[in-house]
């Protein structure tokens, strides 16, 4: 657990014992197989090119910085050499563009300099759609007999100076040239880092705006979940603490702490986990509608696909909130005083209460669906790590998204009905004429496992397994059908 | 947590904004280094062919189709060209084969476009041993003089058509021609895959079985802890259940749900530990036999080493059920019916009853071998997690899985101990004359631990070390010994 | 979970149906794109040599020994062939030395032949720095003209036997020459390893050490975790059991297992978590004293700021610790021993006690932060999982680390307060004039939370954020701000 902004700012001086003094320190320029003091040129002498720079030098390169004015440019790491750009793009066929997308324009003086160059963009924009063009793009187009490569925007600071710590050791690098981006990879091989290829310059757009996203596929899961709560901690507001106020006249506030939290939660989490399904659900209706699987589904359809695994994830911590809430009971004041109480008014009418065999079933019934669910959702949620998920066949991945979240979610709503039990047969129940959280929570994972069960009707099992393999209602040329695999 | 079944089902039409429009738009032709609008073929044009089609397309690659009947093959993702098998082979090096298996023989007609071309055979079987070869293998028999490359097969049709979700990243190649895997693999990086090379075309079987295979190393334990499970639930059924219903005519089969699996799951748990660490003693103890370890175990033994990490994760899923049966003791129903009534035959007795040091002791050590065993337990699942052991140097991962896992077997064996405590003295114990079973479950923890004991003895370790450093009880050579490591 | 003691000595004869049995089977050395069979040269035939060549043999490669003895040198992998150093260097490109360090010199002699080959140094030490180069460094220089290649070491004796297990995929390699590396990268990937590059041949130090590492980064939060155990456990063994027993008589020494492992444990966790950020606000205040980050920090605070994410780990492991202790608290006999007793006592005087409504809220508030804050702290855990952080853009993971964690330690710390609530007004809190362990406990979270909130004062933060983009408060020359990013 790193205490990540107080890491930009930490520095450290270069130490020469970085630099390799192996046999081939002396032979340098001579036609050897060890001679690897390569030659790399950075632009701007900023904090990012003096961190760079740094950073280059350590992993056994010599930099070479062009500035503009390269007698006063101020400190440089240890041993660097410091010219103008057109000397110091002659010096390297690599050169790292430290400076600001507002000044690549005058790069276009140095075009013939930099002709026939591997000008690495490490850019990045404080705000997302600042510019119409992705940097990378708008230097690709300023210089284009350059090899533009966009690398290293997506580390940080800390990352770029002192070497990929836990956070990240993954970059991403595109360019249209291959053997440009081969080169580029070799250096950040270099700096220890793990480069990944996402294309042409073209993704320099997706990249540039990696560093600045913030979770985009948790934003829908993280408002249902926010909107939900509220909404029903509201309600349950009103019809545990406020009527009881009303009606009874007793003050229950305590209750909103724990007793309250632990019906939000559970509430919220099983809603959220049969949203998880309902999409896939109502897509595969839209299918058997359509009859054809080559039409795009609506776009609401699309983004909530997309992000059913954050919902996932979010109802799996609300779960296990509803269950650290649930195994505190025993402990709490208020718990140990009613039971104490209860057993004290027993005791003092000289009376014993019958044990009721079926209220035990009941109550066991209820907990252990709500165990063997929990465990499953967890499974589910192991499943979903990403080392785990990458180490399953397609067919294991979804025998357990699928099969196993469809159990889980099967259990979790069993879970709900009993403990409903006959609930819903006393009036006590529908206080105000509302109904009782439970069974609002018990609404959507009905119509889901229901739905999902239709589908599984084999008539309309046959006929979407049909469509998915590629069949459509009206296919424009029956001959199509002679190749599929 | 996605529900995986219905995603296969999920289409896109071509989004023409995905081709790139920067400088090299333009140049297409001409010696550009930005010129990326490789051209690729694909033979086939169903489903799959389709579904790879946009794709490609989508990557900014131009795709060509060879078919037996360009003019009528159907609908093709928008800019694709359609031209018959012989002139698309010629449009391109890399020919992707999206037809059956079945269809391969036609190829051979082929064979003078196809010689010297990459093809990329993205074949899979319904079953597994369909046929006597792999596909890729009989697809180079048929065409000795071409590059046949497997990938792309283990992908999911959604991963195939939508682009890597979290199911899956990492795709499998393999191939006799390093040239041709290497330009394969480009075309799945860009595509944004993670390719790993698993070898010669040789390794085809293996790549074809992957995206059949469902949790191969799981059979063997899962199979074991419902069998063990199965066993002790009846076992136990008898002794506590049926027992009192016989002897003292109450009817407690409410029980079983929270009680009995909460005696089942920690005795099965249990067991299965200690199964993870008896195959590496017996291994020991079979070489210190043998004076070699230059001969091959008996086939069993090596089956059950290759599956004790997913018998030691079964165990530990066991172990957090049997935790969470046992924190929601205190508010069952039962418990809170049979402390209450105890409390009030006290008060109506007017008796108190005095405090046990002994069995305070007794009981809280219980739960502290517990608590600590689990919580070692958890660290070794944690540790089995792929990221997290990829980052221990084997060292490190040996200390944890083995010296602490040995810790984690002795507390819970412990734990196991202290619960029964003195019930072994008692008669009330053996009801119908058989064991309880937590003495059962204590049988095969006890016996490794003895046998580890044994191993760790010096005059035995001693033995074991050199034995396991290549030395043999009969070198065939003395001086062998001599260039050792 | 496997046992990886008993790993080491296994192994297995191998098996010739591994060898590929397909189209190129009859025309090796032909000019065919699939003759695979590659000869690889091994020095050595001791047991790393047998059993390096055993695997390569199964990987398809042909295996050539080079032995002083070659027609006396003990067992083969079947199929290989033993000739002398000098003949075995000619019939390979690269040669794995699978020889002890100590004979390296005498391949002085083989120069002749070994200059261009590439040599792969496999070789341990058995403890660090027994050596003042590096074994590979020490090989370069004795052989300047060959090629040496770091490889292969980090794996386990089971690993390079058997193939990869779950331990460990990753082999990291490092050496001068960029196409050596490339050679013996190809190999390591068709033995199903996946290769890192770690740059020079300088980098073999590094790689040297890494199997001997035995979690280096754990061993400071490892030791501030034991030392202050043990001096809290005293410390409140002497306050709870010991003042007991002198001023009460009463032997309450069943206490030390669970209820003071669970003062012990919060306590500990609960500084351990502000030890995690006292280090980043200490060096925002020496930054903000010194006015630039351009100096070096003290090395104290260097190697604390490194093992941040090592301290946060172990304490949530005491934080879970805590908060199962907690939960068995209601099953423990001493605590229903108690409440029964106090049941009893007030039935037996006929009264009841009244319900305090402002208890109830203390207690719900205080396990609310309670379970909030360890929630928060799994979280926190679950994205510092290699995997998990991989997938962050730098901007998620500050938020979660920086911002999250700060809510955790607020929680976490109130959590602490509402457990104390008045207590510190009552003159027995303060037993022989030692104050209670939570009161201890408050003060480093206390320090740590008043300082952040002064370093997010609008003026402090301000000038913070410019030193931290490179602004220092004498800038030799402020013509460098100008190509500042």
């Amino acid at each position: 657990m790193e205490t990540a902004d107080n890491l930009n700012g930490v520095s450290k001086e270069v130490k020469p014992e970085c630099l390799p003094l192996g046999p081939m320190g002396a032979k340098e320029g001579a036609v050897s197989p060890h001679s690897r003091e390569e030659s790399l040129c950075i632009f701007g002498t900023g904090d990012l090119g003096r961190s760079l720079g740094h950073r280059l030098f350590q992993s056994g390169y010599r930099v070479v910085y062009g500035s503009r004015r390269p007698d006063s440019c101020g400190p440089v790491p240890q041993g660097a050499q410091v010219l103008n750009h057109a000397e110091a793009a002659q010096s390297s066929r690599i050169i790292f563009l430290c400076i600001n997308r507002e000044h690549y324009s005058f790069l276009q003086a140095l075009a013939p300099q930099l002709n026939g160059k591997v000008l690495v963009d490490v850019s990045n924009n404080p705000e997302k759609d600042m510019f119409p063009e992705a940097n990378a793009v708008y230097l690709q187009r300023l210089l284009p007999e350059a090899y533009v490569v966009k690398a290293l925007n997506t580390l940080s600071a800390w990352g770029l100076q002192n070497g990929p710590s836990d956070a990240n050791r993954q970059t991403f690098i595109c360019g249209d040239s291959a053997e440009a981006k081969q080169a580029v990879s070799e250096v950040c091989t270099r700096l220890g880092l793990s480069v990944l290829d996402r294309g042409g310059v073209g993704a320099s757009r997706e990249l540039e705006d990696f560093p600045l996203q913030l979770f985009p596929m948790w934003k829908l899961p993280m408002r249902i979940a926010v909107g939900l709560s509220g909404a029903f901690f509201f309600y349950l507001l009103i019809r545990d603490v406020i009527y009881t106020y009303v009606y009874e006249g007793k003050d229950v506030s305590f209750r909103i702490l724990v007793s309250l939290a632990n019906k939000v939660f559970p509430i919220v989490s099983l809603i959220m986990l049969a949203l998880c399904y309902l999409p896939g659900v109502m897509a595969a209706l839209l299918q058997l509608h359509r009859g054809t699987k080559y039409r795009r589904f609506p776009d609401w359809l699309d983004r909530w696909m997309l992000c059913r695994k954050q919902m996932g994830l979010v109802a799996l911590a609300l779960a296990s909130l509803h269950v650290l809430y649930t195994l505190i009971i025993p402990i709490r004041y208020y718990v140990r005083y009613r039971i104490g109480a209860g057993i004290i008014s027993q005791a003092l009418k000289n009376q014993t209460t019958e044990f009721f065999n079926i209220l035990a079933w009941r109550t066991d019934s209820y907990y252990s669906m709500g165990v063997l669910g929990f465990a499953l959702f967890i499974l589910l949620g192991i499943t979903s790590l990403p080392s785990v998920s990458n180490a399953l066949s397609w067919r294991e991945f979804s025998f357990i998204q699928s099969k196993l979240g469809y159990v889980t979610l099967f259990l979790c709503t069993l879970h709900g009905y009993l403990y409903g039990w006959d609930k819903f047969l006393h009036l006590y129940s529908y206080k105000w004429y509302t109904l009782p959280g439970y069974m609002l929570s018990l609404v959507v994972p009905t119509v889901v496992l229901g739905l999902k069960l239709l589908l599984l009707l084999p008539c309309v099992d046959r006929r979407l397994t049909r469509i998915r393999r590629g069949w459509e209602h009206t296919p424009q040329d029956p001959s199509v059908q002679k190749l599929l695999i």
